[in-house]
């Protein structure tokens, strides 16, 4: 049985690769999913697809119109979905995200820095568990395959 | 027939007063709901219900979890959602609580300055309608209600 | 019991106001609901709240958000859904309409003349019933509380 | 991971036959899925395998049974649907197979020359992306798979 | 609170009648619906509204459209649906009515003599409660109301 | 906007009597529904309507028909649902209520004493709300309807 | 891409073991699966596994819980349901099948002889298509794989 | 066709290793999945990976947060789920985890001794079949799989 893990959370740090990385020691085989972390690629998909746009504004709506069918499909995919919060961002992405896989009955896993817990509290009491560290959000997908 | 509109978005200004009051020259009439305007009401209610809890972590979570019944039972009777985003705080929960409200396809109007767009821009792109101010909101709704 | 039913279609004729006269001398009452009539208002609702737009492709991007916000709202309100396929224009949205009802499970009555059965017909294969007047989707209406 | 991508539009035209070509050179598989091309056939499957009907409109509803058993069983099958506009033709199938992919949650690809815009704005605003070639909607696909 | 009661069945005898005569001694009112009951006119009524059709078969596909839209407007309303098998007939449309109703979770009594039991011991099993006689369906009724 | 509230539990006991008695006082109508409390009935019910079974595990698969058929029409019909455990019996249909209540997305709300939060940390866990007694319970849908 | 059939209908008869004959000379593979064939072996299944049961009604619904759950399980996992009439028999498992299916959204063909159209006219108006032969069926499923 | 079977019940007895032994006899392969069996890890999962909590009312929530969420992974890949009572215990876990399975549409086998099916009725009515032992829900399993 192979576990296909949506990672949700912000693009600026390296986190996704951190936790590949943290998944290459365990003795099952994890595939991770997520969005697309060039930011920078992320903000121009829709002109590069589309051609310039007017504006700012609709030059986003572009870009967000092709990052929202990228994580439909893939979330859509997912037996898991992480999401996580650092202290920098707006993060609303993440929220939606996160918002999203509950709505849809995927288990989510919050991770997010203790400080954050106030701001996030209704959404750590819908997810099905939050931790502090990309560690401990292994050892939760590690649990299930656990016999003993 | 009648509308239910729950109104997600930020406890700390009165801007569910505001458009309440806009509404009011309406030929028709809106059901407002939402969460609990009193803020400091909605981070103790968890105590006043349950008592003291053994720190703020679990007693953020022992609020969540009225507040996020409150949000579950209201948002299931409505028809429209609005959902606002101002220019302060994290405003986790109105992403939340929009992104639950797409996912139940419950139709949803985001009202947003115009510079947040680029911070909500995936979120815009799933909304029905994005508009600047509350009356936009209620225009848009009056429009569901016009003939001519 | 009351039914309200939903009428899909074209708003380039009064085909609308002709079915609501019909449905005056039958011995129940329906609640018909449907998309905005005015034509040129419902190309401009986008900028008639939101401003104006770039160029007409963001125009009309900005109009159907509000025209599809409305359809959303009166169409999960609906109980059966009528749709008119007239001779002209190309009335994507019609097919649209229809679609979405069959796909929620609305009943779905398809109005058409003849001579457009050979390009509606995967369409109509998938209707409740295919009928080529409205009084014909009337009777229809009226059998559902005839009792003999 | 593969993808199942449905293609729904004009039998008229071999644009199908264009986009598997130009997907041999992305550096993953896609499986296209869609209706049947031969438009003859297509019309008469119906008394290819039931004989023939009393008239053309039998004949119509024979033949649409089939298209919409096969469309049905190939789209529950997908992952992706891509819908392309000609510029000719009533194409009604092809809103409503779009539709029917909207509805169903299927990621939606709108392909159409801008030319039409107008008459598919509201379509156009519920699909996930909408470009103008074949070209373009291959790198939104591919744009699931790129990772920097 | 009123109760909408489905009476799916044959239309040969006149045991609707009797249920509802037998439900006015009931200390609460209940909404019977169902399907036309007048014979001829179910097997007429594609006639009675499309014209003449082609041969019986087609006279026949004409009439079962207008009754199953009917059946199905009158089911999603519904809150229980009473299933009677009489001895004759094939009553094919029962069982279709009495499973559709089991997958759509609408609570399902089932009125068969005891006879019938191998015949129906598959939908017997998906039932929630399987009787003879209708004035046991309506004790099953009246239970969901009594408080001692 | 009124309120039904599902009461799941033990009919052992008369905290139902209790309940409604409490919600009196509240500045709000609340429809209280829930399973037959005469226990002898609630066990009698199936041979009070089929007649004598063959044995008690009969007798007993003929009453859970008609009380599951109860069950579901009211739950169903309930915007909340409370779920009472008490100190005796193994109370598997509360159990088994409440589990069908969170898997419907009807809010829950769990009571029950301290001591069993070990043997109910799971379900408690799913619940929206838990709390020790039916006071708390009624604060908590209290909540709901307050504004500030 | 492999289908799986579901073969709904009568097991007195060696239908079965005639399709999968004639399902061998196609192109592309098929994975049939069905009830139980052996006829006692359906209706003892109950009391093999269970023992003897009070009278013959207690063993029919001990089999049909055995029945039930295997038909459950397999039509989960078919793409296409075919459902066979004929001219002997009640059949009443095969129209509640039948009817499963269309409500699960599974594509069904239906099988009977011409003669039995006026008894199952409503449920072939709600099938994808209803033909006369199960070489028939064969060429409805081999048109969903064909490209010209 | 492979199936996996979730088995819901006590973690105190080796039921699981008795079942997986019987199933080493039978003609195809079953793959099964449940909750953790090493009772005292599944009590302290929740500080393992979170670290101590203020007392054992909030281990016991963490640990069930980690215990809910592999249940809920697991069961959305099972095909059947076999739930199994002793007569040791409040098992309001098996009882839970059962009626998710029900409300989910997953096949049910219960496992209970004959003395408990008064307790269990109304499950034991909703679940597919009920048995008492695990060598015949087996033997129901099989049943799928077997051809006469």
């Amino acid at each position: 049985m192979e576990l296909i893990i949506y990672l949700a959370g912000e693009i600026h740090s390296n986190w996704r690769q951190t936790i590949k990385e943290q998944a290459n020691s365990l003795p099952f085989h994890l595939n991770f999913v997520g969005p697309m972390e060039n930011h920078e690629r992320s903000d121009n998909i829709g002109e590069e697809i589309l051609g310039n746009q007017p504006n700012t504004i609709f030059k986003d709506d572009a870009a967000s119109a092709m990052n929202n069918l990228r994580t439909q499909v893939l979330m859509q995919k997912s037996d898991v979905v992480i999401a996580l919060f650092g202290e920098k961002y707006k993060q609303w992405n993440t929220a939606m995200d996160a918002s999203t896989a509950i709505t849809l009955n995927k288990p989510l896993i919050l991770v997010r820095p203790e400080k954050l817990h106030h701001a996030l509290k209704e959404l750590s009491r819908k997810a099905n568990v939050t931790v502090e560290t990309t560690e401990q959000a292994l050892q939760v997908i590690s649990y299930i395959f656990e016999e003993e």
